[in-house]
């Protein structure tokens, strides 16, 4: 049995449904099918799910949004026309999607958002059940209310709770396929929430792990993920084979291609994932695994992310201070920081955060507080930082990994702000300007990926006076 | 005025003593002289010092102590009879040496044996300013509690309470030269605390900081710091000037040349210290001084330390948890125990700390509560570890120094645990397992000071596949 789940540019036009379709004819073993909502078809386009946000904060700031839920509706009467649905389909799948958007004054916004939000998957999920059904399959829409998929309560952030998996493991023995909706679940006390942006893939990863599907498929509209971001570089290499723990690295610093919570149902059940593409099904894609069995490089992949800022402290003799650092991250935990790293010297420590996490007015209470309370000497803000990361099983461990890419970088003129290696067994990281960020990327991409494919490579190095 | 320190060999002997009052002659501003306890005369000596914490330890277990006790009296009889003190001299400091390591029964220990380990530097400088006396120096002892040195009360762990300075500060007024005895001082309460062990080196800063002196100089038996361990390397480069933070972090990490906390009174006075030679005043010594006016090269030092473990705590979507990496802090704190460094990844976060201080109890009560309390899915103790460390200003910010580092490492076949830079502005650490230690710092002396001195290199880099 397998979990295929499809994003949303898969599910954006009747064309992309119809291959959609094929995909889940041609592998009896593609049990339960997770939808997005609709996507973009082209560049310009709004997706569904960005409307539906514009309809509900239009409604919870006292507008019709009468406009958008045209342009919404209008989507789906186009899909259900172009798919050839019967007329009395597309009239209950209008009338479904208008139910789901009713705006119930003096309901809570959070939740209203939810609803409002989750719209754009169920309805999908209908359309796309219908379609199998016109189509001779043996398929059924399944609302995750009644499949038991529950889920913490903060609106736009659920987290799946552990007993949702005994009761979801039933979607098993249900025939035929099942078409479920991806994006949410709901609280133990029926309330709806959605996972955070992205949140399909979550939803693929736990039914996959309920039902211990032989494989996870998450269809998206590349035919694999990339060892660097191809805005960067011109056709990079493709990723043929990553372990769970590298892609959570990759993800984790601007490797968009799977949500970043999503691994972790799948990872936990031992899941292999397949990251394919719905526009070209016969590639192989790339697969996420326990143990890399395919080693012809080190390095796995490239990322990372702008936005960060640290914020260091400097103290004489601090290193002798017992719970200073303690303290410092207490300080920011009070004010509601979450922080990435602390790189330390003798007398000093950094903290490194998210910049929009560290408001003027935060900083200034920050700093004040730093003073005051522990008597800090030095306190410096940076803004504007990138973390640029390596990611590869077992890098740590093999003498001159470090050596490359410092070297690369040096060559590339870029100054490292901060180095962190040594906790994680599979990446690097690298602390640099955000100015300096995509030519550090590139210098690393051209580094650990030259054009002629060269086996693993001994290091020298010239010093020219 | 200065302020003049002298360590253990510098007062060994009567030669050595006779040198110290050559040296003190030859310069009327040297106006405070700091002693040691005498120490070795040659290699297989024991220090004054080691023989009284024998003869504390040996009547703390109930035993007379009397051949130590023998053995410490015939160090200071030989050096009178040596220097021709007069009978009644001679006399006076055997009896004050008797009255000092008098054993009070039921006194407390930790008193106890701070009152017989000071006793060395206190009967030296008896010694050592009627010496002078003889010598027709106006010269007197001073005693600490009369000067007004108020420290704090841990037995073997004082620190300097901030309202001495003031008192203190009337030493300058004192005719003649002040000779006062290093290493311990008095609580408001009137009790006998000393420093940690080498803490004359912090007498003198104190002193130097309340008489605001031009400078404090150091005597020690080496004509300067060296860049490098001189047991690893042959002849290495010596250093002519440091910066205070560029000696503080080379003290902490392995440079047995001055005390650690000895530097901090001088660095906030701004007073700049001299390690000089007693047995080769001539040569300039090194000056620690808040700026570098020479910048010959911009690694300063190396050093290394060993006796390092590391704590990997490992949790999947940890970096999503708030508060985790204070937790984890706090646990450590609970269990008595202070850390170095905190290197982390996305999913998990280690601990650099002293092996020492992480026994086997300690060791299986934090990894309890760390899955207990914290739920940490992974934990890995690492033991053997040396921190190398690589010291000098604006190195940070130059383009390169990471890399030429990291290929040097790299060439030397040293594999890196660890790697943290970036808070610091001063230094770069490696962590490396112990056994490699001593080829890093080698490896890392010849990158930087190449036999040739050549300018500040470029680096090309070419990779041999």
């Amino acid at each position: 049995m397998k979990v295929a789940k499809f994003g949303g540019t898969s599910l954006a036009s009747a064309a992309q449904i119809k291959k959609v379709c094929e995909i889940v004819k041609t592998d009896e073993s593609r049990k339960v099918i997770v939808v997005s909502a609709p996507g973009k078809r082209y560049k310009e386009d709004t997706k569904v799910t960005d409307l539906l946000i514009q309809y509900a904060e239009a409604r919870l700031s006292g507008q019709s949004g009468e406009e958008t839920y045209a342009r919404i509706a209008e989507r789906y009467t186009e899909i259900c026309g172009e798919l050839r649905l019967p007329k009395e389909t597309a009239e209950e799948i209008a009338l479904h999607l208008s139910q789901s958007l009713l705006y119930v004054p003096g309901e809570n916004a959070g939740r209203f958002m939810d609803r409002v939000k989750a719209a754009g998957e169920d309805t999908c999920a209908k359309l796309v059940a219908h379609y199998l059904q016109s189509q001779g399959k043996e398929a059924v829409y399944v609302n995750p209310k009644e499949a038991g998929l529950l889920v913490t309560g903060e609106p736009g952030n659920a987290h799946v709770l552990p007993e949702a998996y005994e009761k979801l493991s039933l979607l098993a023995e249900q025939p035929g396929i099942v078409v479920f909706p991806g994006f949410f679940g709901y609280t133990p006390e029926g309330e709806l929430v959605t996972f955070s942006r992205g949140g399909s893939d979550v939803t693929g990863s736990i039914l996959a792990a309920a039902i211990k599907a032989e494989l996870y498929e998450n269809f998206t509209d590349v035919d694999s993920v990339y060892v660097v971001n191809p805005h960067l570089v011109h056709e990079p290499k493709d990723i043929r084979e990553i372990t769970y723990r590298e892609m959570r690295e990759l993800s984790y610093s601007g490797f968009s291609v799977f949500h970043e919570e999503a691994l972790y149902p799948a990872y936990r059940a031992g899941i292999p994932v397949c990251i394919k593409n719905t526009n070209n099904p016969q590639a192989p894609g790339t697969m996420i695994v326990s143990e890399r069995t395919v080693h012809d490089n080190q390095v796995a992949g490239i990322a990372s992310d702008n936005g960060f800022c640290s914020i260091y402290v400097g103290k004489y003799l601090l290193n002798k201070e017992i719970g200073f650092g303690r303290r410092l991250l207490q300080i920011l935990e009070e004010e509601g920081l979450s922080y990435e790293h602390t790189p330390s010297g003798i007398d000093n420590i950094s903290v490194i955060l998210r910049e929009k996490d560290l408001t003027p007015e935060i900083e200034q209470r920050v700093v004040e507080r730093l003073k005051r309370e522990l008597h800090a000497e030095e306190i410096l803000v940076e803004r504007g930082l990138a973390l640029v990361m390596i990611v590869g099983e077992g890098m740590r461990r093999s003498v001159g990994t470090s050596a490359r890419a410092t070297a690369a970088l040096a060559k590339a003129r870029v100054n490292l702000e901060m180095i962190n290696q040594g906790s994680s067994e599979v990446s690097m990281m690298f602390g640099v300007k955000e100015v300096d960020a995509d030519r550090a990327v590139i210098a690393l991409y051209e580094e650990f990926f030259p054009k002629a494919a060269a086996p693993i490579a001994d290091i020298a190095v010239s010093v020219n006076a």
